[in-house]
């Protein structure tokens, strides 16, 4: 039986294998938890510690073999293959993110959009048919999707996330300002603007304060 | 001298406030570290500790009294006023920015937007009205904005948000899919959906296995 490992450790590879592959494009051999910790604003502590889940990476005093860790990190995160996605609810952001072209490159391909408005289903944004929400159910019944995306209004997300959950999507990325309860095998992320800035709020407020 | 408190404790801060206020809305009095966790996810340790940084809330085994403690952190985040922001980009994401009714309900304010498209200039879209974006420098100069939004396309957010910084502007919520260089007094949060749907891989492919 495997470790179990924090969620936020998980959360933190990506950031981790975005790095190194960025120095991996700029021709570079080695970097230190130290170089790797203050790009990341993270201490060189935790990036040994976040990876010791998996196994020996650095030797002491030596660095991180950026090509092996960059490698081995996309391997771990699954990032080395291609993930399929749906997408419920085409307005103003489902329309955002389907013309969004930072998901393809990065092996995020958006198969196919759904929606309730009866004007946009037939339509293709961003190269993506929209089609029906009634006929969701339906559509997972006939093919395996890895990853649900959920543009709806709030209180239209609930019963969205059951059909998709029912419908053997085991990760979902919420857009919808709702939290929403799912069985424990399957992921969700809420992307949340508000949580954001209200973390902001706090080093504006401490500013004022000072200056005063 | 204050005590430097950690980014990644600010960023918690703000899950509980909003577990409290919604805790505090139905009636709650007293609320254990032990149930916070449970509802958030996170250890019981690690709430007493996030929450150490800013005095003494709970007495041991009695719990914290709940209104006390959503109130406190409303005013240590800065929750309990208004902030104003202006939206740089009104493509899709921009006008989904716009007309999203999660921000004003939490003190946000969206007083302004900015586009560099003249046939987006003069319109109003969800009550603000669009500015060219060769006035945003001038229009700086003349108001104080708490914080910028950047929804543009990422080969041009480095000079907008040279722009904001110069203006004055000390908060940047930066949806365009780069990572970006301010003054260490400027705050950056970036809404990066690739990061989200990267850790979710993780568990999608782990189960893949696991399945086999």
């Amino acid at each position: 039986v495997p470790i179990e490992i924090p969620a936020v450790v998980i959360d933190r590879l990506p950031v981790y294998a975005r790095a190194l592959t960025a120095l991996e494009s700029r021709g570079r051999d080695v970097v230190s938890s130290q170089e790797l910790g203050e790009v990341l604003g993270v201490t060189p502590a935790q990036i040994r510690k976040d990876l010791s889940y998996f196994g020996r990476f650095g030797k002491q005093g030596r660095g991180y073999n950026v090509q092996r860790l960059a490698h081995e990190l996309r391997q771990i995160l699954g990032l080395d293959r291609q993930w399929s996605m749906i997408l419920i609810g085409v307005g103003h952001l489902g329309q955002a993110i389907l013309t969004y072209d930072g998901f393809h490159p990065q092996g995020f391909i958006i198969i196919d959009a759904f929606d309730s408005n009866p004007a946009l289903v037939g339509k293709v944004v961003g190269g993506v048919t929209v089609h029906h929400i009634e006929s969701l159910r339906s559509y997972l019944a006939q093919r395996p999707v890895d990853i649900g995306i959920v543009a709806v209004p709030p209180e239209a997300a609930a019963s969205i996330i059951d059909v998709l959950v029912d419908g053997g999507i085991r990760a979902i990325l919420n857009y919808a300002p709702t939290s929403v309860s799912v069985p424990d095998t399957v992921e969700v992320k809420n992307i949340d603007p508000v949580l954001a800035l209200q973390s902001m709020t706090f080093y504006l407020k401490t500013a004022k304060q000072q200056a005063l």
